[in-house]
């Protein structure tokens, strides 16, 4: 997947404008004035510069010199319920949709609005995430940039993902269980303390760190500016 | 999304060469010959053909004749199993990608030996099939062509997947059970018979045909080269 960089664009206008206007220069040095002559040299410049405008075109399409390859990746964020996932994603996607780029989000809250069937259970967590991400792997195939916001607590579904995707980017969001639950945005932890919800990350259920995770995202002290730069940054390579 | 038809290039490199060669032209006719009067051509030239054929372009990007605008959809062959789907699919695929589209293809049996876990149930089906409508619907939004080649035996989900999709085009099998079970080409019939099988469509569970499907195909009395252009012909409108 390519795209023509400003650079290339202006290269080859300043390329093609000195070809033509070299033959018409030459021309008007063979043929001494006179509007027949005029008349002539334009009929000619017709033929002959449509023939070099052909010549030129197919010419560039072999130089690569400032022909921009974009890799497509799939940026996985994960963290406890809190940390501040989804906003971060959102942040990173309109970043990345201001440099042209076709982006996808994937949310977990989305999603499961979407399936709202789906379980809890580390099996249904398991099976759900593993399917997203090969929606995620098919998108990033056909040239999409896609960020996924996902609690994801399990290293086994993480790793299928990242298995079947060509970029996979590790995100972890390792905000502190505690400052997760003060902000306890859709209280859920108080819902999980009071045990009416069950199997939850953290509180009823294990969130397994990634072991080695190519970003990690401290929001606690950091804003989400910065850290959305950080990612940017860190992923300017594919960009 | 955009492509440029070949008549739009065409039509392009004609008129701008009109403009150019036209001052060109004028230039002659205003000065009369001699070196030094081409080469003043030849500098005036470089500064007044650089502002038309900028001019030039933003001029044609407001016009839209011969501008093609393809509409991505997702063609759904439903089906019983041995009835011939990922085999018109794959043909299906193969003509849409001669035509320089992005196409995915999508078929159950790849799809499921990815996610073997995946039941056989009602509600297993269902949601399987769901969450693949929903992938589906993601490429579609990007501008991907998708085939997707699932027996997908009940309407609940086939409607859910046509819901979320911009163009869902049905695609009926209505090649009868007896010849599917002749076919047999995984000896799936045979084990459903023999009852190693449960909730088989066709045999130990109900295959519920479209109510009203955008295409009806038989591949008992057609072959597929047929068949292929009997689809083509229909999504024409969309390429």
């Amino acid at each position: 997947m390519f795209r023509e960089t400003k650079a290339r664009s202006l290269l080859k206008t300043l390329s093609w404008r000195f070809w033509a206007t070299l033959t018409t220069i030459g021309l008007v040095l063979l043929f001494v004035g006179e509007t027949a002559i005029a008349l002539s040299i334009g009929g000619l410049e017709v033929i002959l510069k449509m023939i070099i405008y052909f010549v030129h075109e197919r010419v560039w399409d072999k130089i690569k010199v400032g022909r921009h390859e974009y890799k497509p990746f799939v940026l996985w964020i994960t963290g406890l319920s809190g940390s501040g996932k989804t906003s971060l994603a959102k942040s990173v996607v309109e970043r990345l949709k201001k440099d042209g780029l076709k982006v996808e989000h994937l949310d977990g809250e989305t999603v499961r609005d979407l399936f709202p069937e789906t379980g809890f259970t580390k099996k249904d967590i398991d099976q759900h995430i593993e399917r997203v991400g090969y929606l995620a792997s098919k998108l990033e195939k056909h040239g999409i940039f896609v960020v996924a916001s996902f609690l994801s607590p399990y290293k086994e579904s993480r790793d299928f993902v990242k298995k079947i995707c060509n970029n996979f980017i590790e995100v972890y969001i390792n905000t502190p269980l505690e400052i997760c639950e003060k902000r306890d945005p859709n209280g859920l932890y108080k819902k999980a303390r009071a045990g009416v919800l069950d199997n939850f990350p953290g509180i009823s259920a294990v969130y397994e760190k990634p072991d080695n995770p190519d970003i990690i995202i401290d929001t606690a002290n950091t804003g989400i500016e910065e850290n959305t730069n950080k990612i940017i940054e860190k992923v300017s390579k594919y960009l």
